[in-house]
């Protein structure tokens, strides 16, 4: 690894880009306290106890005053990038800020790269790789479990784990290479069938992680969720209910095709990806009008189908036919029977009791707002993730998710070895394998490109 | 003056609400440390010196670590509010400083109105009305001009001006008290002659303030400067290379009619709003063409009017028509001969001669930028207010500007009572009236009401 410039003090706006009571600018690196303080009239910084914070003023080069500040001081090692750290707390205005930057810059810092602080954090030990990663996510989180998610990563839940099953392997490559030294004696420090039960044993806890990226995935994006339904079936109308209900935290992301709209919708704390399949307005009849493939597409590329009818409108026999024209393996179609206020003695059993199991039909008066809480419920419900967070690692990351499935697939080829009796070097070569593609993970095995692959998509400041 | 809940500890978010590498949250009140205490895992806050930042964890009511993070710890008096001020910095994700709040809001904080932190420190004595006021000026500011204003007035050169003016005018006016409770005898504390001479001394202070006030809100709000111009002289592209010099501090402001586009440039630390009258696309030949009503009104609201021509297709006698057409008493014209690398040898003084001083024409080929600098630096240097900042108050407040006409007009009474021989009560009464005005810039005078209107305009969190 190289030095990457790390004796460098760097310098960044820390807080968000925009106007705000108050911006932080956060300089970090050997010269951080003693550049500060060539600019800062009030107490020498550089004589100031670490975790201190000191008023006074930020003056240019003309001994203009640029801001009245607090600069809070953190002395090499007990700082966030290990290295001397000082955070100017400064009013909020872009122009004050860019103007500190620039005073700061002008007497020897240099702008940091994006993800820099949390590289330098990394690379003098303060953290893991797969726990720096986790400060991205958790900056990123929008839902409790999101949130919930980056945590436990960002404190070293999944790194330790990751890091007991390396050891575990690097402790057997080690006997077997053991071994080959006493090569001419016959010597077996690692009992063969204790080993292939272990490494059994490992890969069974990589697959779960393998299986639970496509969750992470889900939990990190959303659970994408189509709408749908034939024309005046009160989609519409079913989507603002379901939205306005909790306003505050809707976004509307206009869609890459013209007429489908993403609306995010959190319920309990999960996060849903409402997909507003506009094109199914054009509908006519048939089932195949409906199939616009856009449509097809989103719905066949979601987890749940919230297929909406008319109660007065659609005879149960076409409401049946659609439903198992949707279905496929891994859809959970809830079905929607709306408009019963204009019809409540309706009998859900006409309209689903061959397609979809009874308990995923959900009457309501989306105009009234009838039942839309029971909605929210069910769909919750239905996404069935909820309680696997509490004692599961899950995987939110595709560089972890490939980084495992190589460790599983060098892991196969050890075991597939074993039982084929090819010479123990080659089987400690493919447990070396699977310990360099967990020590990926954790930053034990890095390279610099791959450190750029990471930090380059954290914003500037972290 | 009401108490205004000052025994609540309130709680906001102080940085932009937006993601960021970190957020800031703010605690104010007697109980801040406390509350921040009881959801806060790491040392003992109740027990650390003023001044000290701590590292730990965000706890909830169920134990969950919300997040990591350094509490920096302000013991009253000495924070920006005069409480006990705590200030959690966290990762800048919006859920997580959302979360924080709604812990700390659970604990027994409240939600801070906008600028009741400042409105706090104003109450308690940290800065008067018009430091309070300069606050939201600070933040505000995007130009050095303005910045330095701002900067001016927060550190308390404009209030420390005042009050010299109000106490001079509060000692007049017990003189002339004191002489009533001699009411028989006929004496004179207050030397008439010298007492008028001061007050229209007094009066002249107020007076150059009050003119400040219209230079003031330009520095405020930019200089309006029109770009108008006949069919195809090449305006657009004019304005164009006007804003590409300095892209990274260009802002598009749609207007208010659909034709009509602002947008803002810094030139020396001088911002102009560039107002693009496309109406005048429209025009055929006579100026009355030009003339449609929407833009000869930004003219006539505008201090600089730059008149773009075709120096190959627009005759010298239209020029010179329409600039006479145009001009007007405070309005700044800058005639711009374009497209001069087509016809390098006309000569400007056909052009302006009688209409407009020579000076005042800048030959410019804008497509190939050519002289696009020297216009900038004309635009600057017609802007004629920029070596005032140094050595004079400018009052760019309108609250202030109406309180410094109230205290002229109370003084005029005061002289012309003298004038007229009235009773020194009455003239006593007038130059209280005057120190009452003078007052509330300072907020020595000030009423829930009049904060109320001040504060509310503040962003929430400062």
């Amino acid at each position: 690894m190289n030095i990457r410039q790390m004796n460098d003090t760097i310098v960044a706006l820390a807080t968000a880009p925009a106007i705000g009571a108050i911006g932080v600018i956060r300089l970090s690196g050997d010269d951080a306290i003693k550049i500060c303080n060539k600019v800062f009239n009030g107490k020498n910084l550089e004589k100031q106890k670490t975790h201190t914070i000191h008023f006074g003023t930020i003056i240019d080069e003309n001994e203009a005053v640029i801001d009245e500040v607090l600069a809070s001081v953190f002395v090499s090692p007990k700082s966030y990038t290990k290295e001397n750290v000082v955070e100017i707390s400064c009013h909020g205005s872009p122009y004050i800020q860019q103007k500190i930057i620039e005073i700061f810059i002008k007497n020897g810092a240099r702008m940091a790269n994006p993800g820099e602080f949390t590289m330098r954090a990394f690379l003098n030990g303060q953290m893991d790789l797969s726990q720096a990663e986790a400060v991205a996510d958790l900056i990123a989180s929008d839902s409790s479990i999101s949130h919930d998610l980056a945590m436990k990563q960002m404190r070293g839940g999944f790194s330790k784990k990751i890091a007991v099953l390396r050891e575990e392997l690097i402790k057997f490559a080690s006997l077997i290479e053991l071994e080959l030294d006493f090569g001419e004696e016959d010597v077996e420090f690692a009992n063969r069938k204790e080993l292939k039960e272990r490494i059994t044993h490992i890969q069974s806890t990589i697959d779960q992680l393998v299986q639970s990226f496509k969750m992470g995935n889900v939990i990190k994006n959303g659970i994408s969720t189509v709408i749908a339904g034939r024309p005046n079936a009160g989609k519409s109308t079913l989507l603002n209910a379901l939205l306005n209900e909790d306003r505050a935290i809707v976004s509307e992301i206009a869609g890459t095709t013209r007429d489908t709209i993403e609306e995010k919708l959190i319920i309990n704390g999960l996060q849903f990806r409402l997909i507003d399949t506009a094109g199914i307005r054009e509908a006519t009849d048939a089932i195949e009008a409906i199939g616009v493939s856009k449509t097809m597409e989103k719905i066949q590329s979601s987890a749940i189908l919230v297929y909406v009818f008319d109660v007065i409108a659609t005879p149960p026999e076409t409401v049946k036919a659609d439903i198992t024209e949707l279905s496929r393996e891994g859809l959970t179609i809830i079905a929607v029977a709306n408009k019963m206020d204009l019809n409540p003695y309706t009998k859900q059993e006409w309209y689903v009791n061959e397609a979809l199991p009874l308990e995923n039909i959900v009457t309501t008066s989306a105009i009234n707002e009838m039942n839309i809480a029971y909605l929210k419920e069910k769909l919750a419900s239905v996404a069935t993730y909820g309680n696997l967070i509490q004692d599961q690692s899950i995987v939110t990351n595709s560089r972890h998710y490939e980084a495992l499935e190589g460790a599983n697939q060098s892991l196969s080829a050890a075991l597939n070895g074993m039982s084929q009796g090819v010479t123990s070097d080659f089987v400690a070569i493919d447990i070396r394998r699977s310990t360099y593609y967990l020590g990926l993970i954790t930053g034990e095995i890095s390279t610099d490109d791959l450190l750029d692959r990471i930090f380059r998509d954290f914003c500037i400041g972290k």
